[in-house]
């Protein structure tokens, strides 16, 4: 029988378009990051751009750059995983140079991180969950790009509050988000970027806080009353000092006498 | 041309289904409350049972009877509009009796509700957001149930940090569910609902706070530290004074030290 | 006693921040539209710039801001109300000025929009709902921007698995986005953004379809099958053709055969 | 400094409650199964019961039992892996019961599961991707419970649209959802569970399809509609002869025609 390869044909409307491809995509990935290795379960898309002249893509060929990046992934010995993330974004893209023309690439991996840190009293250790994307695009020049994204969670204590109540105030949970958009080449770990963000709140949080651990956050907060723009500020000059590429912050915190959450954002 | 009703074949497996429907509706709704016209665009879900012998229900009077008992909605004058959203609910089945056989029915409708209150200091209006859901349920002896629930968005302030570092703690936003299942006929306010949640945080929450306010809410904080345990207890009790039937709670903190939340649930 | 300010101090980090204020904010809303009144229950955010010198933002101005512009919307007699969700939004905007200095101010509005529909054979009537956003912004120079979004549910077939397999095909629910970006005084419904969505798929769905109506929609989607890419170029040409702006699109296709999506998406 | 512990003291009101403690915890796990290891990254919730002379729960030792649990999930050689998530569950309940007294315990485990196919023509590979939630539940008769859900993707081919339009028929992805609560030994895997879902609905989806595995999934469509009332009775039938338990099944179409979804649900 005859197979039509409808996505050659010409399309009734000859417009190009910049990203066509997979997205919420959910598949496993392994990666080796500092000598061990790690596997995920993250989200992944993958575009590419359609020629004016094309009526559409072949769709399958995306996803085997995918299957075929991530096969050593479900092996339980592994001789090659990837070593990063980003490694891992650009072998797809690698994988789809020989399968599917085009001109611009995007791979987007979106994953959990856990990290152990001690805690700040006890000294025991906490699992410490962040969540984290990263990017690779092709550009039209054949030129890599990435953006890395992290979101980690901290809280705010308002100062203005501290001021008008003698030391009282309204403390909540906030939430800081940072990018870099940035050379494939430049080399920035997400660990770091976490840290910028984390160590910028009042306080870091845990998941494990014994009663001495919870005392010296507590402590700590009231020592280092924030609003969310100081969060905010301090993200951004880290960021700005630490990492070459475009920055990106935003910080919102869960207000504990609002409904409703306070807002600062900024980027260069 | 000839037409099908698939729907009143038998089925190839011969099993009764107790709640088949349409779900995720949005569609707009009006009803009179306290001799005010409201205007709400709730999400709606309405289901009936089916028995082993017929293949499938014919949706599309469902979406009839949710259509003819909104109809009024999106008239600008209204001669008769519902006076609760149980009403609208019991409405619809209503409409649904003459349409389609059925022993078992149940409509839920899901909305916002927008409450005037007065700020603790300055007096001015503040208005306060709270999510709400009501189901009713014909049973099939043909009594009529109905189930309330609200959302309310308040916080706690822990009495253990506050005990153990000199009158400093941890607070953070935190969000309390009550639900009462009940005979449709048992008159019992949403509003009062809200207020038995809203009054059993460490403090209430308000979109408008000036600096006279914030400092009121503060002190009233820090004057009622509460354990999440707390706050479900005195929802649970406050409610089993107040409303005849199957009460349900649920309250969960953002924990501003932690990444995580806690959680407090009981029921009678 | 003594207030103190701590907005108005010096930041020990001295940098200008773009995007400071309030996100999430539920609250009520009231509009004319073609000579009705309409009420929302929308989500709303207001967002300032803050200079290099300033600590933050006086929070609870950009909520009186909010709370007079929404006033009229909470009174059953009103004599003024807006005309549209963007002028609500300059509204707000206006309110700001005469409470908090800037130079830049945002407002959001995100809310449902329900329009009655003809069904394709029966012609019944048929309520549509549809996601829409509204964006006014304020820039340094004092020139005022909009955007506008609509989010529309239809469907592809795929023309491909149709050619291969003698005209059966599959067949799935996409969603279609349009973003146009444009001085204020630009004059765009979001009723005729909708239309260029809802147009572009190989059909539009309905609320309401009785058997014979159905029977359209099927034999309009074999008819019509459109990869995804399809439908973002005649939403993009259709777009271009009517709307003056930057213009964004993008649509993404809940794929029957696969567990994930597909994407198209391009702009201007 | 003496430390208080405010969770011993009696609270105000004397209400047991009967589930308390920490809720989405995002941590790292891994577990062996049919003899490999794989690692997940899931969420958790812990709760126990409080008896109504205590004022609160230590949440720090039920965080100390996830993560003595877990805790060989980070080492890269295990030499003891969990064997599956409901041993994993297990074993938080007996870390517990060292370190926290109560009468009842449940241990909830969400995560996603990526099993091998192979697809129905060409014979590749390809990864799907399954929500699965385990919860562990200790009754206070000391007797151990589990619950098993699984949440699967597939689709729906109207049968009446077919039937009315000479075989043209609309198509839609559908979720089905099993769950089955029984007694801990009972052995049931959830890759049983899986399948009994996924060849229920009118074709399995696949994330790789090339062209003849299209073909094939189009046609397995065309030759087995199905309403959903259909997908739902079919699960439930296979549910019940294959697992022993109450058994709880749903199923939700994303119909292509509308904007709303369909739902089936039902349980013994």
């Amino acid at each position: 029988m005859q197979t039509f390869e409808t996505q050659e044909e010409a399309p009734r409307i000859k417009e190009p378009l910049r990203r066509v491809g997979i997205t919420n995509l959910r598949t496993v990935a392994k990666i080796k990051w500092k000598g061990k290795v790690y596997t995920f379960i993250p989200l992944i898309e993958v575009t590419i751009d359609v020629p004016a002249e094309k009526k559409g893509i072949h769709m399958s060929r995306l996803i085997e750059s995918v299957t075929e990046a991530m096969s050593e992934a479900v092996e339980e010995e592994v001789l090659k995983t990837h070593t990063s993330l980003e490694e891992l974004g650009k072998c797809v893209i690698g994988r789809l140079e020989g399968k599917h023309p085009h001109r611009r690439a995007e791979v987007w991996i979106k994953t959990h991180l856990i990290i152990p840190r001690e805690t700040p009293a006890s000294g025991k250790t906490s699992y410490e969950p962040y969540d984290v994307e990263v990017g690779v695009i092709k550009n039209e020049d054949g030129a890599f790009e990435k953006v890395l994204r992290v979101k980690v969670i901290g809280n705010t204590v308002c100062p203005h509050a501290m001021a008008n109540n003698n030391g009282k105030t309204h403390i909540q949970r906030a939430i800081g988000e940072l990018e870099v958009r940035t050379p494939f080449e430049e080399e920035i770990a997400l660990e770091d970027m976490i840290d910028v963000v984390e160590s910028s709140f009042s306080s870091p949080t845990y998941t494990l806080l014994k009663t001495v651990d919870e005392n010296a956050v507590v402590q700590g907060m009231f020592a280092n009353p924030k609003f969310v723009e100081d969060v905010a500020r301090e993200i951004f000059a880290k960021a700005k000092e630490r990492f070459k590429g475009k920055i990106h912050i935003r910080v919102i915190s869960n207000e504990s006498i609002h409904k409703h959450d306070v807002i600062a954002e900024t980027w260069n």
